[in-house]
C-alpha cells in the first residue's frame, strides 16, 4: 500500500498534514469514512476527511469527554452516548461500574469499520452486556426517553450535516428533559481557537437551557490545532465544584486508570484562558 | 513573491505546515534567519526552520512565560533575560513596572531582524531606557553577575546548538547564583508531547540545583504540537502557591494587560496531566 496525505485545514495558510496507508475507504449514507495506519499515532478514524480517533491519542479526547462529568455524580447508573460509534465513549462510561449505557450513534457504519480496524478504542466495550447499542437519530431518542438518564454524552463530529442539530437549544431541551433530576449534560464543543463561532453557538444554546454551563479545555493532539473544549452543563451543582478528594474517592472506588484525567486536574480544565471565545451570558438567574 | 512551505515536523508522519511569503533570510553566525508574511498569524520569525514567533500569538508564549513567575514575586526589580532577542518577553517584563531588564542575546541578528519586520512583538520595549541589551553568552553572563536578579528568564531556542548549554545542570547553578534570595528562574521547557526528552533533562538538571522545581503547561497554536511547558524553580516558595487574590492585585498594580493570563488560571497553569512526562525525582529534603 501507497502512503498517502491526510488531515485537516487549521486556519488559512495552516494545515495538519499526516502520511499513512489508506486500509479502508467507504462512502456510507451519512459520511465518508476512512481508516489509515500512521507510522506514530497508530489506526487512523477519519469521518470526512476530519480526524476522530487514532490510537494513541484516543484517550486524551475520550477520558476529557467522559470523566469529569460522570465523576461528578455519586452513582451515574444510565447514560445516553450520542454518537460515540467507535466505542472509545462507551468503554470509558462502562468504566464507572454498574451503569447501564446506551450508545445512539445514526451511522451503523462507523461502529462496523471501528470493531474491524480499531477495536483496542472500544476495547470490548460493544459487546459489553451493560451497553445498548442503538443506530438511529440522537435527538429524537433524547426527546423519546425522558427523565431516564444520569448523563447525556454527546460525541458527535463537527456541527455540520447530520450533526448540525446536536448544538440547538430544542435539542439541548430535549437533552434536559431525558436527564434525571440531578443529570449532567456534557457535550464536545470543538476548538476554542479555530472553531469559536461552533464553540459560542453551542455553549450559547446550552445556556437557554441549563443553568450551569460550563466549558473547559485541553489537549487532542491529532485534533485541528491540537487545543479542545468540552461544556458540561447542569441545573446545578457545577461539575467543576466537584471536591478534589470526592473525585479521587470517586477513581479508585470505581478503579479508573486513566492516561490523561487525574483528581488534581479536575478543576484546572475549567480555568479559561484569557483568549477563549465568550459565550452569551447565561439566562437570568443562572448559578455559575 | 511567492508562496511558500515551512513549517516543522512534529512527529514521524505528522507535519505542522503554514504557507507565507518569505521577506527576510539570512545565515547569521549562529542560526538560519527567516520572516514569513503568513495570511492567518501575520509575520513569523524562524530561527533554524523553527519558528519562533508569530505576530499572532506571540502573546501567549510570552505572557505564559513571565507573567506567572514575576507575579510570583512582591517587588520584582532587577531581571534577567537570557536569549529573547524578539523583544517579546522584555516587553511583558518592563510590564511589571520600575524593572531594570537585561536582555542577554547571543545573536544580534536576531534582535535587528526582529526591529525591522516584527517590531509588533517588542512594541517599543527594546529602546526603553529600563532595558539593558546585551549581547553575548547569556550563560557566561548569568556566571559573572552573583546575586543581582529577582528572576532570570530562559527564553531559548530548541536545547541544540548555542542553546544546548542553556538546559545543562551547570546553567542552572550559574542562575542560581545570579538570583537575589528568593528569586526565581523560568525556562520555556519544550513540548510535553514530542520532545519529551529535552523536557525531562531540562527539568531533571533544574532539580538538581533547586528545592522547587514546577512543571507549567499551556498553548502556543503555532509551536510543533502546539502544547507547551515552562518550568519555574525557586529555593521556595513554590511559584503555583501565589494566591489568585495576590496575582489579582499584582495584575491590578502593575496595570498587566493579557491576552492569555489570569489571576484564575494561575494556578491551574501547574496541573500536570497523566500523560506528562515524569522528571526524575527532586534532590532530598526538596519542598515541592
Amino acid at each position: 500500500m501507497t502512503v498517502r496525505s491526510f488531515g485537516e485545514t487549521v486556519a488559512p495558510g495552516f494545515n495538519f498534514v499526516f502520511e499513512g496507508r489508506l486500509l479502508h475507504s467507504e462512502q456510507s449514507p451519512f459520511q465518508h469514512i476512512e481508516v489509515y495506519e500512521h507510522e506514530y499515532f497508530g489506526r487512523v478514524l477519519v469521518l470526512d476527511h476530519t480526524i476522530q480517533t487514532t490510537l494513541t491519542d484516543e484517550f486524551a479526547y475520550h477520558e476529557l469527554l467522559v470523566h469529569p462529568a460522570l465523576c461528578s455524580l455519586p452513582e451515574p447508573r444510565d447514560v445516553l452516548i450520542i454518537g460515540g460509534g467507535d466505542g472509545g465513549t462507551l468503554r470509558r462510561v462502562l468504566e464507572h461500574g454498574p451503569v447501564r449505557a446506551v450508545q445512539c450513534e445514526i451511522d451503523e457504519a462507523v461502529t462496523r469499520v471501528s470493531r474491524e480496524h480499531l477495536p483496542e478504542v472500544s476495547a470490548g466495550a460493544l459487546d459489553d452486556p451493560r451497553a445498548e447499542l442503538v443506530f438511529d437519530d440522537g435527538a429524537a431518542y433524547a426527546a423519546a426517553h425522558p427523565a431516564e438518564f444520569d448523563a447525556v454524552i454527546v460525541d458527535s463530529t463537527d456541527p455540520v450535516g447530520a450533526a448540525a442539530v446536536l448544538v440547538s437549544e430544542s435539542f439541548y431541551r430535549d437533552c434536559l428533559k431525558a436527564l434525571k433530576p440531578g443529570g449532567v449534560l456534557v457535550a464536545q464543543t470543538g476548538s476554542p481557537l479555530y472553531q469559536a463561532n461552533e464553540f459560542r453557538v453551542a455553549v450559547s444554546n446550552m445556556s437557554r437551557v441549563f443553568d450551569v454551563v460550563e466549558p473547559y479545555f485541553g489537549i487532542v493532539p491529532t485534533y485541528p490545532g491540537a487545543y479542545w473544549s468540552w461544556t458540561a452543563a447542569t441545573q446545578g451543582p457545577p461539575v467543576s465544584r466537584a471536591p478534589m478528594a470526592v473525585v479521587r474517592g470517586r477513581m479508585s472506588s470505581r478503579n479508573l486508570s486513566c492516561g490523561y484525567y487525574t483528581p488534581e486536574l479536575h478543576r484546572s480544565l475549567f480555568a479559561v484562558p484569557g483568549f477563549a471565545p465568550r459565550p452569551l451570558p447565561q439566562k437570568p438567574g443562572a448559578g455559575a
